[in-house]
């Protein structure tokens, strides 16, 4: 990054947080998805039995791989069976920390209307995160940039539909890589006052960072120790191995008690066996060897349960997101994760497609339907995410809010009762009549349907009169007011000053670090 | 119709007929969705015993209209309290006729490889039938013609993903209306071999017409009887009333055992009330109503519980068949089915969207997805329906084909067996290992994933290398190719001739009768 551009990015900063403790807040608080209908099972009781026992036969028989000797030290001491790199672990030391890990917990925000339960029947929904490219507003795929993090993040703060922020809407390449962390987690915290999930490709280092500005922004030393505010992805080398920045990761994020969420990336027929079972049994076994760690540095510590698995597609050799074996991966793992008593992530609203099209929301509610439906606690990439993960769309981001929407209203289940029944009315109206102008219409009809933001019904000559638009075009109009309508939360005036002095000066000790 | 065109329809068809039993037949057989998943519930157990006895206080309260005097007297006969038209119907009627309705039956096709089981864990598929406009493949929406009639069959006859036709794909509006449904059956009967599903909108006179088309082609006089060879739709008039024509309908279609498909159509907030519970409730005791008059008049007759429910767009006061309403309604029928042990048509690929984009895809899969995952045994407008039911779109049907497919891969579970779980290649590839070129990838990449014929999943460059097209794009060249290697199947020259006297014996009684 150029001086003089870092130049006016800091003046534009600093007169955005003086000013925002002064203006009204008009953000809605988010508001997850609560399921009041029971889980749907892929799973028979004995294939749930089954792939657990075959979990155990490959972390107890072939091991997993750690890159650290402080995560070798912990299981030596825990007694485990150790090869060099290579621990070998065994059913009680699994029985143990599954008993020891919570079922759920409390992420906080900054904004306390914003913490969120991750667990039991709530599913929170995070936007996608990490991707190289934007599918930006006048329809162009491009790279991302430090903008493009702040418009997202705007977006995310304005939807209720969406409970936790990525501090990474997207790589911004704009910004030297040294110092990328310290703009996004800064633009995250400072735009948007719900709770944030992140990655440390980075290892500990970038994870030091980030936790002393958490700690600015809660309330100063050990203000979030103990008390979760942060997801964190510890992404697994499949098969079976924990590389060193994951792993040191894992054991700085549980010393904190900070949310690892334990994420294998199997892709079935290359990183896990081509049958899907198999590939459970491989990535099942890779969470729980995790989750022990987790448990060795400090029992009681939140693990999400997660998973990206999913197939590759064998034709063109690219990974398959959208596919069948991607909704299977998600159901059975948030059933795996229910078995244990953990909460999980699992899905998202997936798609291979590289645009917003008919593929791209065929295959996103296909997956988000599933993982909800399933008992997933915890949707990453619930929000704009197209091409496997590689591009972030403007406008599937706003269509998106949408279909969560939907999928909220199926699984809020039905409210049966004398009043909804209507018997009366029922009675009153009788066969052949008419309900629009009865009273019990009048009384319930503002409320009793769900109202889409993105989806038409109308007759085809209002929609021709209003421009023929098509979803994609309404989500792009849609996204306009939502960026427009933005306003910047309040921060403590204190806080702000420190985070930003904190950010500043870590980026030019960063800058002028040789690489 | 002027007289040339007839003429030549008429060379057309007696070609085909005839050549058709040289000819190599090269449909594959077709394939419904089987499900080896446990059913979603969206109604707890009390909940569903609050609907059934709502629907029993509505039926032996307020009553329900018959349009017929044949029906009344079945009534009377079978001691219901009645009033002018109106029938009260007591709960003890009700269970003797549930328990007589069978719980699963076989739709006959004349090709025997296309017979479907109705009932039990399968779920077949019929494409959308009778809107008033298409599609088409220049992406026009138009007045729908018996050459779309005809395209709509042969796209039914090649996809194994369909396994009952519509008799009518499109209102065919080139073709006068007294003799439309005598094109129309003609055309399905030849161009198909599957079992098909009508509806008979002239009533008792058209059903006569189609129950001699069905005896020609199945074997001559009462070769049908008892042997369900058809669904025919009888939709109610809601609230609580059968119009003369569908109550006709419904006990002819008893009388010669033939499958009734009794579907209210209750738009929640006009002709069932605003709040959902009620609607059901309403929509139940229509269902019930009309399932006691089926075995009344022939016990054991075959009944498919339906749904076509949802609710009024209170914005547009347009219907929102692609809403959380709808969806809601799909599952608590599916399960309002099952506890009768009824086979259930409840649901479809339904949208409210008039063009094949985001939201048509993401409405359909949401309702789709549900309706399976919920145990509707029938999928009726499964494939190609948009607007609210007023679009059949070429494009679309194709897609659908895929999401059918998806959704097909994910009820049919996992499997779980030494074999897939391949805990000795897991060992052998050990940490860090790769899968790609094991003995045990060799064995199963072929057939371990679902292979889509829409989805793309590739590198943007190479899609775009292959012209940027997207999910329509692509469909519409898949369906040019499939309509190209369409292929008629074969048919009894006897039959064929016997049926194409009749139609053409009856077009001419009907064209000149005056209207």
């Amino acid at each position: 990054m150029p001086d003089s551009s870092k130049r006016r990015t800091t003046t534009r900063r600093r007169r955005r947080i003086r000013s925002a403790g002064n203006e009204r807040r008009e953000q809605p608080p988010s508001q997850p998805i609560i399921s009041a209908i029971p889980k749907l099972d892929v799973l028979s009781a004995p294939q749930l039995e089954q792939l657990h026992e075959a979990s155990l036969a490959i972390l107890s028989q072939t091991g997993v791989i750690f890159g650290s000797d402080g995560a070798i030290s912990h299981f030596r001491r825990a007694g485990s069976r150790i090869e060099g790199k290579r621990v070998y672990i065994e059913r009680d030391l699994v029985a143990e920390c599954l008993a020891a890990a919570p079922e759920q917990y409390t992420l906080h925000a900054r904004n306390p209307i914003n913490d969120v339960t991750i667990g039991g029947d709530t599913c929170a929904v995070m936007p996608g995160g990490g991707p190289a490219f934007v599918r930006d507003l006048d329809g162009k795929r491009r790279a991302g940039t430090h903008a493009d993090v702040e418009d997202f993040t705007r977006l995310s703060a304005v939807s209720p539909e969406v409970q936790v922020v990525a501090r990474k809407a997207v790589e911004a390449q704009d910004v030297p890589v040294q110092v990328r962390h310290l703009d996004c987690w800064y633009s995250t915290l400072t735009l948007a006052d719900k709770p944030i999930q992140s990655g440390f490709v980075g290892g500990a280092p970038e994870a030091e960072d980030v936790l002393q500005m958490l700690e600015i922004i809660f309330g100063g030393e050990r203000a979030i120790d103990g008390t979760p505010v942060m997801h964190c992805s510890v992404n697994v080398n499949s098969p079976l191995h924990y590389d060193t920045p994951m792993v040191e990761s894992l054991m700085l994020l549980a010393r904190y008690g900070q949310v690892a969420l334990i994420s294998p990336f199997v892709m079935a027929g290359v990183t896990g066996p081509t049958t899907l079972a198999g590939a459970l049994a491989q990535q099942n076994a890779e969470v729980l060897a995790g989750l022990v760690l987790s448990q060795l540095v400090r029992p009681g510590t939140p693990v999400l349960y997660g998973t990206a698995s999913s197939n590759l597609d064998m034709r063109s050799a690219a990974p398959a997101i959208g596919s069948p074996e991607s909704a299977i991966s998600i159901a059975a793992c948030a059933q795996l994760a229910r078995y244990y008593g953990l909460p999980c992530r699992a899905g998202g609203a997936l798609t291979d497609s590289p645009v917003p099209d008919a593929q791209s929301n065929y295959e996103r509610m296909f997956t988000l339907l599933t993982a909800v439906l399933s008992g997933s606690n915890y949707l990453m990439h619930g929000v704009g995410i197209l091409e496997s993960y590689l591009t972030l769309s403007y406008e599937q981001f706003v269509i998106d809010l949408d279909l969560i929407n939907m999928v909220r209203h199926l699984v809020g289940g039905l409210d049966v009762s004398a009043e909804t029944l209507a018997l009366d009315t029922i009675h009153d109206v009788g066969p052949g009549g008419f309900y629009l102008e009865t009273e019990h219409t009048q009384r319930h009809y503002r409320e009793a349907f769900f109202m889409p933001e993105i989806s038409v019904r109308k007759s085809y000559e209002q929609w021709q009169a209003e421009g023929s638009m098509d979803a994609v075009a309404r989500a792009n109009a849609r996204c306009r007011e939502m960026l427009a309508r933005y306003q910047q939360p309040p921060m403590d005036s204190e806080a702000a000053n420190r985070l930003y002095d904190y950010v500043e000066r870590r980026k030019l000790q960063l800058l002028r670090k040789p690489d």
